[in-house]
Order: C-alpha cells, then sequence, then structure tokens
C-alpha cells in the first residue's frame, strides 16, 4: 500500500517542486481544477498594475508602439509556440478559442474545397468539447458540409473518401484520454483529408509537436495549463504551408498588411497574422504573458519533458490511491491507464456502491457551492460528491453523462505538474475516501468548509 | 478675440467639471485622442488588482458563478444599452468590434436573403472605418454580395433596388462627421433595406436612440469614449424583433441555450445571448466597466445631453480659437460646422500656407515620438506638425489622406467632455500656434519635450 509518506519522498525528489513557488495558491484549497481555469502566476498582479497604472494611465495611445502592445499577439505567440513544436512566428494569441476554430476550419474548408472538391464531411468525435462542434455545426450549415460525429474507436473508419477534415481534440475534455496526434494526422492524409486540433488540453500540459506530426491547422486556449487567467485570448496556428494560400473570414484591419494604411481594400498580411482580426484586450494579454513565462523557467529544470514525467507520475499516483483506499464505493476509472493515451487529467465514473444509495432530491440547492455542470440525470451521486469535495477545498469538477447509459456521469480532476505535488494527490486522496466513507454528502451540513489537513 | 479668460469662465460654469476627477490624467499632457484610447478611470487599478488577488487567485474556477464572471457580458451591455437608446438585455459586450460586425452583418444579409432575396448589394461608405470595409469585403465574397461604397452625399442614391444592407459609422472616424441615424435607417427602410451601424466613435460621445431610429444592428467599441482600457471588449446590439430570427455564424458555446448542459448540438439561446460565442478576457471586462461606471456617475450632473452640450462647446471653442489665432498656416476646418452633423471630433486639413515650405525630408525617424498612422505621400506638413505637437504634450492623431487629392492629409483632435476642460483647448490651440508660427518641427530639436504651459 501507497504511504503518505512515500508521497512525501516523491516531493522530496521532484526537480520541479519549486515551480509552485511562482504561483499564488490558496491556504485549504488543492487545485486539482487547472484544466479548466489555471492558478495565478505570482508576477501576474504587478505586471497588470503596471500596463494599467502606467502603460495605459501615463503613456496612453503611445503604449500601441513604445509598450509594444501591437505586438503582444506575435511575442506570446511564439513563447507558446516553443511549448507545441511550432516554429517563431507560427503562432498568434488572440480572441476565443471557438472564434480561433472558426477561422481555421473556415481555411480547411476552402483548402479541401480546392484539393478534394468531392469531400464535403467534417468528422469529429461525438464527445469533443460541445463549444467545437457547435463552430462545426454552424460552418457546415453556411458551406453545404455534414458534421459526421463518431466513438473514438470510429474515427479511422470515418475517414472516407466524403471525409474533407477531421477536426479533434488532443486530449478530451471528459475522459482525459489523448489521441495519437501524428499516427491520426497521417491516417487523415492519407485519405485525403486536412487536420484541426484544438490543443485545448494539451498546451502546458502533455508534449506536443505540430511540426512532427504534420498538423495542418491547431487552435488552444490560454487560461487552462497556461495560466493566463480568466478568459485569457487563445493561440491559433497554420501550417505555414498553408498560412499564405487561404483566407479565413474574420478579415478585420489587424490581419491587414498593412493596418495603418487604411486602404479601403483588405489584403491578407503574409503569415499567420492574417488570422488576427480586431484589437485585442490588452490587459488580458499581459496576465497570459506571465503565465507563459512560467514556462520559461521550467525550461531549466527540464521543461516540457519533465512536467509530462510528473504528470504521468502524479495521474498514476492517483489512481493507485484511488484503487488502493477508495475500493468498493463504485467508482470507475474513465481516463486510459496507457501513458500514451492519457493527458494531465483522472476522471472517474461512479456507479451505485454499497455506500451509496439513491441520491435523487437530497442534491444541495444549485449555487450552495459551485460546480461547472449540472446534476446528472441518474442518480450516480457525483454531482453531490464533487461538492462535497469541493466544500473541503478539493477542487476538481463534474460533468454530467448523457443520461442514456453511454456516457457516465464524472468526477474530474486535473493535476497541473507546475503546482500539484504528491502529497496533495495524497490529501485529495484521503478527502475523497471520508466524504465517500461517511456519505457526508448527503447530510445537510456537508456545504460547510472543512480544513484541509 | 477668445481669451484664455474666456475659457477659465467656461470651466467655472461647467456642471461637469468634477468629472475629470474621476480619471487619471498624466501630468503635462493635454489628451485629445479619447476617441482612440480613453483615459483610465481611477477605480480601474484597484478593481482589476481584486479581480486578480482575489476572484482569480484565491477563488479561482468559483469565481464564474460568486463573482458573476459568467454575467460580465449581460451587466456591462445594460449599463451601454443605456447610453445608446437599448433597452435592458439587448446588448452585450463580447469579442471585438469588427467580430461582432461580422456577426451581425452575417444575419443582416440572412434577414435580407429571406425577405428580399433579390437584393445583393451593401452599401458604406468610402471612408468608412477600413476594418469595417474590410469585414464586408469578406462576407460579400463569402456570400454573393457586392460591396458598393460611395461619398457621404452618394448614400440616398446608393438605396436602389439591389441595396440589402445599409452598414455605416455613425461619426466618421476620420472626419468627424455624424450621420443623422433615424433619417438613413428611415431612407433605408423606405428602399427595403435593413441598417447596421457601428457606434464606435458615438457610444459615450454623442446621444444615440437605437429605439427611437428604428435601427436594425448595431456594434460599437469599448476602449475609445467608453474609457475601458486598451482593447477592451466591444458590444453588439440587435433590435429585439430580430433578434431570434437569425442566428449568427460564430456559434460558440456562451451563445448556446443551455451551454453546460453540453450538448453535441448547437441551440442558440433567445434574444442578444446568442451573439456570444466563446469565453471572455474577465481582466479586461472588470476595468471596462470601472469606465461604464462614470456614466452612471454623470447621470447626476446631466447625463448624456449634458455631455453632448459641452462636447459641442469644446469643439465650437476649438474651432474659434483655431480660426481666430491660427489664420494663415494653410488649416482648414474639414469636420461639419453644424452641430447635427458633429460628432466629438474636430478635423483639420493643412494645405502650404506661407509658413510651411515642403516638408518632404524632413521627417523625424519614425518611432522617434508615436503617432498612429503613416506620413502622407503629400508634403501637407500635418503629419510632422501633429508630431511637434505630441513632442510637447498635446496628444491628437494624424490619418493620411488619399494621396490622390480626393481626401486629405488629417490633424484629428477628439474633445471628451467627461475629462477634457475649456482651457485645455486654449492650451492646445496655443501650442498649435507656436508650432506653427516657429515651424519648429522642421527643426531637429523638435523631438524634445516641451512643458505644457
Amino acid at each position: 500500500m501507497t504511504t503518505q509518506q512515500d508521497c512525501r519522498a516523491l516531493d522530496a525528489q521532484d526537480p520541479l517542486r519549486e515551480l509552485r513557488h511562482q504561483f499564488t495558491l490558496p491556504q485549504g484549497v488543492i487545485y486539482l481544477d487547472g484544466n479548466s481555469l489555471g492558478v495565478l502566476p505570482k508576477t501576474a498582479a504587478a505586471r497588470v498594475a503596471e500596463v494599467i497604472t502606467q502603460e495605459w494611465g501615463q503613456d496612453l495611445i503611445r503604449s500601441w508602439n513604445s509598450a509594444g502592445w501591437f505586438d503582444l499577439p506575435q511575442r506570446l505567440g511564439d513563447k507558446i509556440a516553443a511549448l507545441v513544436g511550432a516554429g517563431p512566428g507560427e503562432v498568434v494569441v488572440t480572441d476565443s478559442t471557438s472564434i480561433n476554430l472558426y477561422k481555421v476550419l473556415s481555411a480547411a474548408i476552402s483548402m479541401a474545397a480546392e484539393e478534394a472538391p468531392g469531400k464535403k464531411v467534417i468528422v469529429s468525435e461525438r464527445s469533443n468539447f460541445p463549444t467545437d462542434l457547435y463552430i462545426a455545426e454552424g460552418l457546415c450549415r453556411e458551406r453545404g458540409y455534414n458534421l459526421r460525429l463518431v466513438e473514438p474507436e470510429g474515427i479511422l473508419d470515418a475517414l472516407d473518401k466524403a471525409a474533407a477534415v477531421l477536426m479533434l481534440t488532443h486530449v478530451n475534455y471528459r475522459t482525459g484520454a489523448m489521441h495519437d496526434m501524428a499516427a491520426l494526422t497521417a491516417a487523415a492524409h492519407a485519405a485525403g483529408c486536412l487536420t484541426v486540433w484544438d490543443l485545448a488540453h494539451s498546451a502546458g500540459a502533455v508534449p506536443v509537436d505540430l511540426h512532427a506530426a504534420q498538423a495542418d491547422f491547431a487552435v488552444g486556449c490560454g487560461y487552462k495549463y497556461l495560466n493566463g487567467g480568466p478568459g485569457a485570448p487563445a493561440f491559433v496556428w497554420v501550417k505555414p504551408q498553408h498560412a499564405d494560400r487561404f483566407r479565413q473570414p474574420l478579415s478585420g484591419w489587424w490581419g491587414h498588411a498593412a493596418p495603418f494604411a487604411f486602404t479601403p481594400n483588405y489584403r491578407p498580411a503574409a503569415g499567420i497574422t492574417r488570422y488576427l482580426c480586431g484589437t485585442q484586450p490588452i490587459l488580458s494579454l499581459a496576465a497570459l504573458e506571465c503565465g507563459l513565462d512560467v514556462f520559461g523557467a521550467a525550461e531549466a529544470v527540464g521543461g516540457m519533458d519533465a512536467l509530462r514525467s510528473k504528470s504521468l507520475a502524479l495521474t498514476d499516483l492517483f489512481i493507485t490511491l484511488v484503487e488502493e483506499r477508495c475500493a468498493g464505493h463504485g467508482l470507475g476509472l474513465v481516463t486510459p491507464r496507457d501513458h500514451a493515451q492519457r493527458g494531465s487529467q483522472v476522471c472517474l465514473s461512479r456507479s451505485q456502491g454499497p455506500h451509496a444509495p439513491p441520491l435523487r432530491g437530497s442534491l444541495p440547492p444549485e449555487g450552495a457551492v459551485t460546480v461547472l455542470g449540472r446534476p446528472g440525470d441518474g442518480d450516480s451521486g457525483a454531482y453531490a460528491i464533487v461538492q462535497a469535495l469541493i466544500a473541503r477545498g478539493v477542487l476538481g469538477d463534474f460533468r454530467a453523462g448523457s443520461g442514456d447509459g453511454r456516457q457516465p456521469d464524472i468526477l474530474r480532476f486535473g493535476f497541473t505538474p507546475l503546482y500539484i505535488g504528491f502529497e496533495d494527490v495524497w490529501h485529495a486522496v484521503e478527502h475523497l475516501l471520508q466524504v465517500l466513507e461517511t456519505a457526508e454528502w448527503q447530510k445537510p451540513e456537508f456545504n460547510q468548509k472543512h480544513a484541509v489537513t
């Protein structure tokens, strides 16, 4: 059996252990939700204050040049490029993930229409993050394409002669399962199909090599593992050989070849800059840069490879401890055991175990504590367990199942190797065990705050 | 002749004079560029610091609900609605002006295609802000429409049987000329044409009444007269009767009827909420709210009507002083004298006067001081004069002419009634006069900083 002492020993040997001091971690909280909103880099408050008081307050309009505001999309893009196997000048930070997906999916459709005009299908995963599917659905409607949604094991078969674009999220938000980007891209290309990758749950969490995978288009999120702050702008990458060939439809002035010539006709900039549209939120970009700079510091202690090793060790430990200590409580493992197929999170399902009588009717009032999600249709208890954990300061989240038994309700725990330690994992499982053993989520007092010991 | 004493007297009588204390105004600067980037509200630094350290740093993911992050687009939208003659729940703050224009123009085209399928032309002004034209150009290409660009005096004639949508910026960014929104909307409707209004240079600067004008769609900017900070998110309004009838193409999860149901199919939310797409930059939204709250304070001293009166008095004074004091230096007035046709800025052109020998070759190095724009092709001197003013702490900006004589080079001065005083106008013209009389912009030392006296 793994002990708390074992976990402490792992922390003592961890070459990345000092990185957590670059972040503000709230007292009494074990934060297993960095896959949803990353924590605060300690430099961010001072940096944003400087932007506000000096660059905006004193230098005003002059800061567009003197403080480099205009170049932030490219400057931050270069920092992200280094994390996802892209070259300098190939990534820009701008807009939201959904909007960037609209841009690249439009360009991919235009490219497919030229290279393989008979192909009219976009293939994706049914359990892809919904906004990706919504964006694809809208574009399909506009352009006369069909969106074909399949289970993960059906992807290869779906790459048939009608398939124009394969659009996938690299690490699934619900299950934590990671696709083999290189293999699927190769399969797609063999079928005459382009690839669009959403790196929302990958960038900063798992190694990504867009060049090596020969990917075509990619987008990703700034506020999850990149710790850029709530709603931080997103990023977009296009394979350099494609970038100049097609336009994206959001043809705003920041993507113009000469934005300050103020000519009435649009002329797209060269390369990835044409994927910019309008003026960007500078305060939010400044905070994101602080998040990205921690990865610069991580380089000195092993960089992305060391982060990946630690992430796998953390998720392995969590799986082991849950299996060793929480057996008999109806928990199941949703995330793959195979390292090659695992992102940086672990998702558990729950069926009714002997200690889990039906919970229907005993859910706490909505909003009493915060969970992103809604109670499932079933009576798995997953929602209430996550609520009880949050009340104890262990922040994970709940994702409702499909209600038809196809997808279970999920308890989701993200493990960010930059700031989560091995003893944190011990404490998290200890709390989970206490919640399950005492069935405290069924009791009226479960909303009260427990100290994390 | 108007005297400095007269200007002081106007300040003493100004019911809005205390509002300037709600902003940080840099020492030694007369800021006549609030039409490009508004100044810093004094509350913004502390408010954003609270969002960073408490809401993000301590409360983390819980703040989406507990701090009301999810509702910011609607909450801020309601505050803007009050400034533009829209009702509560009709405006959302989100994304950039260009992206919001793409949304409403798409919806307008869809609506026109249904109601008047033969009409295939979008009418706009040739000197509309270029990004608006770029967005329209892209959509026209996608949807098989034509973009017809006309001079302001040609708009009514352009509303022919092919015209589907009239897309205008209410106050022109180059000239400061303001359209009659109600009259043009009525003319457009009479011609079976929908209207899309860009309020970038109107919201917070001039009274706007979208309901009274019976406008169809509108967008606007958060970082100009609304003082929301660099790149603050923009806003979008759709006439309530249209809002539920059409989709906008950027169908992301924030615009879904039930975003946290995580269903694979898109179902647009009711009303303006369907114009949201992805997650929004919370730090930048928080700063914008501080800018909007000053308008709440302005309500107590006359609100938008008092702001409009003062704006006209400021621009009248500037025109009068330039004409009284700077005659013979080749300056011309581009902005209309008629109050009904004037926004909150004054634009001057310059031809060669007796004191202005050709400047070609004597321009300062790019970047020595900051001007948004580029030297004109001609030798008007306008670029160098604006540079010389900036070096003296009088911040306006330069907009290059068309180069073919159709549009002159422009010196642009914005007068924000919330924080510009009448004596500021006196000082600005005094500096302009000194620059013109001494021709100092031609001298090597003109880059040095002059104190504003």
